[in-house]
C-alpha cells in the first residue's frame, strides 16, 4: 500500500555520480538517474521500450543513454534519437521519465502524474544542508515492507526495549504518554521524559554529571518521512538554557523498493560541536548500531507475522493507527478522486 | 496433512535450558518453551499479541517473558501482567499457551484443543529414560514433508538398498515379507530375516563369527512415532539365548515443522554393554550415518516427485498405505467429528 | 512455450560416460541417459514409477538400472525385471523411455510421441563431426526462458553493442539490413557487412592489414537450433578468394530445462588452421567470453521484464517475430492437430 503522487527519496545526492549512471528500484519500478552536462538531473525508467533490457547496462553518450543490447539511444526526455538499422524511428519509441529534484542533499523522484509534481510537497529536511548543522549520511536496506518501519518510528516506546543500551536507557520513555496531533499530510508526536539517566548513545559523545529532562518532537509525514527535534538538558536547568545539554535534528525517510523491501535514508544532525568530526562520527555510529537493532527486530517481526491473525491495538499504537488511516485515505483518493470527494461531501 | 489433537515432540529435554528460552516451529506455529523457577515447563506461542514480534527475542523476567519490542510482559499462563505506558491492560492482551509435558526425555506439546490433552496418548518411549538402556540422543532436520519420512519408516525394504553398507547388508531384508497388524492409533510391522550376514552397522560395535537371524518389530503410531525392538542372534542358537547377539530398542518421532519441513528426533538404545560409552557412541554414529543416507534419498525423492503423477503402489507399500489411510481418518475426524461419526454409523 | 515432437539436444556425446549414468532435465522432465554394453544409448525418465525417487541415485547392473531406494530393477526398455519382496511384478511397473540418438556428437532425445520420432528432423550440424573442421565444444546454463535466447540469436544487431569488443567491433553490423527468408521449420537470415574493421574476436586468432567484407548466413530452425556460415575476406578481394579471410561454421542449440531455465550447447568450427590447436582454443575462448556477455545481458533483461508491459516491435525484430509465430503454429498444431488443419483449410 503506497501512494504515487508524492516525492520519494531515491538517493543521497552524493550517490549520483557526476558522469555514469545510478539505478535503484522505487515502488517496484527500476529507475535510472544521471546528471546532464549542464548539471541537471534525469530520472528515467531503467527499461528499454524495445526488449526491456536495463538501460543502466548500456552507456552514457553526452546527455543521452544508449541501450547496451541493440543500441537504441534515448535523450534526457526519454525520446529515442537513434535506432541502428531503422529507416525511421516510430514515435512510440520512448522511455518514461520522472520529475526529479535535489533538495537539501536528498534526490527525490515523483512517482505519480508528472502534472501534479509540486515542489511545495518536499519535506523540510533543512538540517541535511545547513551551515549550522553537521551529520554523516546513512542508508540501510530492509527486507520488510516499509509500513512496518513506519510503525516502528511512530511508537517510540520501543526505545526502552529495542534500544535499551543505545538510544533508550530508561523504561521511562515507554511510560511517558506522547501527545499526538494532526498536521498537514502527517502526524506530530511530542514526548517529554523528565529526570532520566542520559542515554548510552548520548554518553558516547558527551559527559553528564546528573539526570536529564529529555524530549522528542517529530513530524511523520507522507510518504514516510520523519523530521525530529530531540535532546534534553540537565535536570533543574532553566528552560532555554542548553548548557550541558543535547540538541539534535534528524531527517529520516522510507522509500518502498518493492512490496516487501524498503530503502531507509537517515541522518541525525548536531550543532553543539560542529567542528569536531569525532562527535559527528559518534552520532553516526550510534545511529547505525541502533538502526541495526531495529532492522533485526522488524525483520524478525515480519517473518513472524501471521497474516490471518489481526494485531492487537493498544494505547501506544495511536500514532501508527492514525498514520495508517491517513495513508489509506490518500491511497483511496488516488484510486478514485471523485468517489472520495463524494464520500467526504 | 496432519492432526492436531495429539502430542508432538518439540525437543529433547536437554535442549530446553534451565534459564533462557528455546524456540522451535511445530505445525507451522512458532513455539517458545522455557522452564519456571519451580521446574515446570511452559510452552507459549512465540508471537506477541501486540505487533507479532517473536517473544524469544525478548527476555525472561522470573517466570515471565518480556517482549523485546515494546516491553509487554506475559506470565506463564500467557496473560499480560505489564504493559508500559498503558493505564490498564485490555483482557485480550494474552498469548496462547500449549499443554506441555516432559516424558522420558522427550518434551511434548499438545497442538489441538487443550481440553482434550490426554497423557494416556503419550508414546511408550521407555528406553529414552531407563536405567537398563543406554543411548545418545539424535536430531536431524528434513527439507521434506514429514509423510515422506513416515513412508520410509513404514517400509524397511529400503534397508537393503539405501543402507546397504550400514544398517542393511543383505538383500534378504527386502525379500522378507513383513507381517502388518493394526494396533490402537497405528500399525505393527514384524519382519524376520533368517540366516544373514550381520549388518556393517552391528559389526561396528560387536564381533561375529557366523550368520545371524535378524528381527525387526515396531509399532508406528500417530502422529509419526516409531517404537522398535530389533536385533538378532547367531544362527542355530536356541530361542531366547541372546549370547553373541544384538538387542536394541529405538524411539524415533517425526514432527512437522511446516508443510514441507520436518523435525526428526531419534535414538537407538542398547543394554548389552551399557557401561561402555564406545558402544553407545558407535551405535549413535552408525545411526547418524544411516539417517543421512535416508535424508539424501528422501530429499532427492521430494524434489523429483511429479505431483500430477500418481505413485505406483506395490506389495511392500502395504504398511504405508494403511498408515496414510489411518491418518486421513484421524484428520477427517478432527475436521468434522459429527459427519465422521454419522458415516461410521 | 515449447513443442514436444522434435529432437532436443540433451548432451554432448562426451558427457555420457561409458559406464555409469548421466542425468539432465529437459522440458522439465528429469532424464537419465546411459550406454549399454553393446554401445547403444538409453534415455529413460529419471523417476522410479514406485516412489518417484531419481533412478540416477541407484546403480547400473549390466544394461539395467536398479533404483537405490527399494531396489526395483529396470531394463533398457524401462520394464521392471526385478522387484525385491514381490511374488510377481505388475505389468504397470515400468518407466517411460525416450527415443535417443547420437548425431554428429550431439545426443538428442525425442520428447513427443515416440511413433513420430523421425531422424530426418535432425539438424545438419555437420561441422560437429567432420574431418575438415575443428572446434572445442561449449555449454552454458541460463537462468532465463529459452525464448529470450532465441530472440537474441535472431537479431544480430546486438553484435555491435553486446559484443562491441568481441564478436562485433563495428556499428555497421547493426546498420546492415538482413534478408529474412522462410525455410522448412525455420528462418534463414543473411547479413552482409561490407568494408568494416575485423572483429576483435577474429584478431585473436589471425592478422589483418585492412578492412574486411563480413557475412553471416544462418538457419534458425525448430526447436531452437542455429546453423551458421560466417566469415569474410579482405576488402577488394575477388569473390571466392579466401586468402587472408575467415571461414567459420557454428552449430548452436537451445534446450529448455524448465519454463525459466535453459541449456545452451554451442561450437564454432574453423577449417583454416585445423592442425593448430591454438586457433581452436582462441575461437573457443572468444566464444565463451562473448556468450557470457549475452548471458549477462539476457539475464538482466529477464529480471527486468514487466510482464504486463508489451515489448515494442521494431524493424530489427522481423526474424524473431516470424520465428515466434512459426513456433506458436507448431505448438497449436501439437495441441489440436485437427482444429489446426481445419483452420488452415
Amino acid at each position: 500500500m503506497w501512494i504515487r503522487n508524492c516525492w520519494y527519496v531515491i538517493a543521497w545526492e552524493h550517490e549520483i555520480p557526476a558522469e555514469g549512471m545510478f539505478t535503484r528500484r522505487v515502488l517496484d519500478e527500476p529507475i535510472l538517474v544521471y546528471r546532464t552536462a549542464g548539471g541537471g538531473l534525469v530520472a528515467m525508467l531503467d527499461r528499454c521500450c524495445h526488449r526491456q533490457a536495463p538501460l543502466s547496462r548500456g552507456r552514457r553518450e553526452g546527455d543521452c543513454v544508449r541501450c547496451g543490447y541493440h543500441g537504441l539511444k534515448f535523450d534526457a526526455a526519454g525520446i529515442c534519437v537513434e535506432a541502428p538499422g531503422l529507416a525511421s524511428i516510430p514515435v512510440k519509441t520512448r522511455v518514461p521519465t520522472y520529475p526529479v529534484v535535489s533538495h537539501n542533499r536528498w534526490v527525490f523522484v515523483w512517482m505519480g502524474d508528472p502534472a501534479l509534481a509540486d515542489p511545495a510537497l518536499l519535506p523540510d529536511n533543512f538540517s541535511c544542508d545547513h551551515p549550522d548543522w553537521s551529520y554523516k549520511p546513512g542508508y540501510v536496506h530492509y527486507d520488510t515492507p516499509y509500513l512496518l518501519v513506519c510503525d516502528n518510528l511512530l511508537d517510540f516506546s520501543h526505545l526502552s526495549y529495542v534500544h535499551e543500551s543505545t538510544l533508550g536507557g530508561s523504561t521511562a520513555i515507554a511510560q511517558a504518554i506522547p501527545r499526538i496531533e494532526a498536521i498537514p499530510r502527517g502526524i506530530r508526536v511530542t514526548r517529554h521524559v523528565p529526570d532520566v539517566a542520559p542515554s548510552p548513545f548520548w554518553k558516547s559523545f558527551q559527559s553528564f554529571d546528573r539526570n536529564v529532562d529529555r524530549y522528542f518532537v517529530y513530524d511523520f509525514v507522507l510518504p514516510g518521512t520523519l523530521l525530529m527535534q530531540s535532546g534534553g538538558a540537565p535536570v533543574g536547568q532553566a528552560e532555554g538554557d542548553l548548557r550541558g545539554g543535547v540538541q539534535l535534528h534528524s531527517c529520516q525517510t522510507l522509500t518502498p523498493e518493492t512490496e516487501t523491501t524498503t530503502h531507509y535514508f537517515f541522518q541525525q544532525s548536531h550543532r553543539s560541536s560542529i567542528d569536531d568530526p569525532a562527535v559527528t562520527e559518534a552520532i553516526y555510529r550510534g545511529l547505525v548500531t541502533a538502526f541495526e537493532e531495529d532492522r533485526e527486530m522488524i525483520t524478525a517481526q515480519h517473518r513472524n507475522i501471521d497474516p490471518e491473525e489481526p494485531m492487537l491495538l493498544l494505547a501506544m499504537d495511536q500514532a501508527l493507527v492514525r498514520y495508517r488511516r491517513l495513508l489509506q485515505q490518500a491511497v483511496d483518493q488516488e484510486r478514485d478522486p471523485r468517489a472520495t470527494a463524494r464520500a467526504a461531501a
